[in-house]
């Protein structure tokens, strides 16, 4: 075999997640700069009639929320509104039911997916909204969480955000979701044992350890501010994967306060700006990683939100383990994402 | 929220996948059938030059295993050739090295990363060959993995396939990929353990469990031979994602034996041509899930094939928590792929 050294140039290098343990290869010899992927710009919207427009009020399940200039339930003049999913992955109604079926298990699919609808402007994108209005959209979000999480049955709920087709979103007028699961998903679950872990040996929350190193380090750090840290985690699974973490300790996102909220809006909307430009507006994905709803405070948990810009494909390697190869370092995401300039 | 239950059809299911742990969320109102599916075939290859190519055996890396007619090394007259990947998402030479960087942790990223070519013809797909000529394959994948695990520093064989652009395919020419991996992926030990802890439990083999609950049911039920059994997994989180297991207990694919190579054989091509007929040539992934190289043979785990059509987008949701959404009912797939007509 040793005839096959010439082939390698610059070993890659295996990184640890420090959270889950998950091993993930991270190219350094042919480091892939933004120029190499394929662009796909998201495209822009176009001016058709959707069930999320002011006037087609009646065409989504009755309103859940909404902010509003003016206008009743379910009329025109809302700035944020939330509704029913009209085809939810999970239905509200009923018991868990839990069974066995054969060998297997199973149960009802209970929970709740709702519907965000960030903005009455069909042709924005989540970018192109002011602050105060994404600061509205995460209002939202965490009046949603607290008012669900009093349904006992539910133990998670997930926030995330598709955008761009490549990323999964069906429908192009801006919105984010919410799913109230009532089980534990596996991923969020390792990543609770693993922080507890970390906690439990060091007796330190591993979010502010991360938080504390990446500020100093500042190799892979994006941006800060007195509330907020952006970086190109060490472990990437994707290149130009960026965390948006609190720098106060929170477990929960819902427990976040207004100057936290406004200060997430600010961030949140720099950070994708600048991916935007950077990767000519890619299709992503974004999650925001909080405790189990019914959790008290955790002491080694920390909520944050991760973006996944959709740039490569997952193809079965990643699937048949979980593995992934990332063809740009963090480091150097970090840093064009650093250098970029807003107008 | 009693005003939501009219959007409350039937419920869907949240299904526990019994080695791993998983929930799934199985759809069973508005099941996707195959026509539903936005249909996007893997178009034919185009007859241009490729390093793959008869005479074309320079610009590969030198190959490491062929079966031949005629020729000598990097010659034309091969039918199966294995070569390492020119462009390696690991290398071959040098020590792991572990060591730290801050509060993380990482290695050089030593492995192997090689490419079976599975036919000369550029222009066949992999359903296309015959069933001797697949078996060479399978025969390549097992000399492969049983030459590599005598290098101690590797811990686990990954043996894949990308078929169709969608699934991470870069080359058109029929192609299957090893990698080589000096740690055990988090996937595969989850996997591991999971089947560890059924026996623990019950001092049996769980995927001999399934084979015989579902050769009974049969209702998740594909085919099944003297030697293999194929099914519809009740936890499937993709829509058609299909299962091959061989019906009698190894853990380690690399010990197959000859019969079972050609049993197996026959069986991938018609499951393959069975997809390709219901689903319209669809991109794939195929992964084989064997035990770790440097295991002796376990009592509780069970070698295996997957394969995943790529029908859907994975979205945020699924990134974000492992939890997967699958519209399709596996019953219902295995029924259209039970009654789907081969020539």
């Amino acid at each position: 075999m040793r005839v096959l050294a010439r082939y390698n140039h610059d070993l890659p290098e295996l990184r640890k997640d420090p959270i889950t343990g998950r091993w993930v290869i991270i190219a350094t010899d042919r480091a892939k700069r933004p120029n190499d992927f394929i662009r796909q710009p998201v495209p822009a919207p176009t001016a058709r009639i959707c069930p999320f427009d002011y006037g087609s009020e009646h065409k989504t399940p009755p309103e859940i929320l909404a902010y509003r200039n003016s206008g009743g339930r379910d009329q025109p003049g809302w700035r944020v509104r939330v509704v029913p999913n009209k085809f939810p992955a999970l239905g509200i109604e009923g018991d868990l039911d839990r069974r066995g079926e054969g060998m297997y298990d199973k149960m009802s699919g209970i929970g709740a997916h709702e519907v965000i609808i960030e903005t009455p402007d069909h042709m924005a994108t989540l970018a192109d909204l002011s602050e105060k209005q994404i600061e509205e959209v995460l209002w939202a979000y965490k009046e949603r969480v607290s008012d669900l999480k009093r349904d006992r049955r539910f133990r998670y709920i997930l926030l995330f955000r598709n955008h761009g087709e490549a990323a999964g979103a069906s429908l192009e007028h801006p919105h984010s979701q919410l799913i109230a699961l009532p089980v534990i998903p596996k991923r969020v679950q390792e990543e609770v044992d693993g922080a507890k872990q970390f906690y439990d040996f060091k007796e330190r929350c591993i979010f502010c350890d991360i938080i504390r190193e990446e500020n100093t380090a500042g190799t892979r750090l994006v941006t800060e501010t007195d509330r907020f840290t952006v970086i190109a985690p060490y472990a990437a699974r994707f290149p130009f994967e960026t965390w948006i973490l609190p720098k106060r300790h929170e477990s929960h996102f819902e427990e976040a306060d207004a100057p936290t909220l406004a200060n997430l809006s600010w961030m949140l909307r720099s950070t994708i700006r600048k991916l935007d430009k950077v990767l000519e507006r890619p299709a992503y994905n974004f999650i925001i990683h909080s405790a189990p709803v019914q959790d008290a405070p955790l002491t080694y948990y920390h909520w944050h939100l991760e973006i996944i810009p959709k740039l490569t494909k997952v193809a079965g390697f990643e699937w048949g383990s979980g593995f992934y190869i990332n063809p740009t370092p963090p480091e150097e995401a970090a840093k064009f994402l650093r250098e970029v300039g807003l107008p």
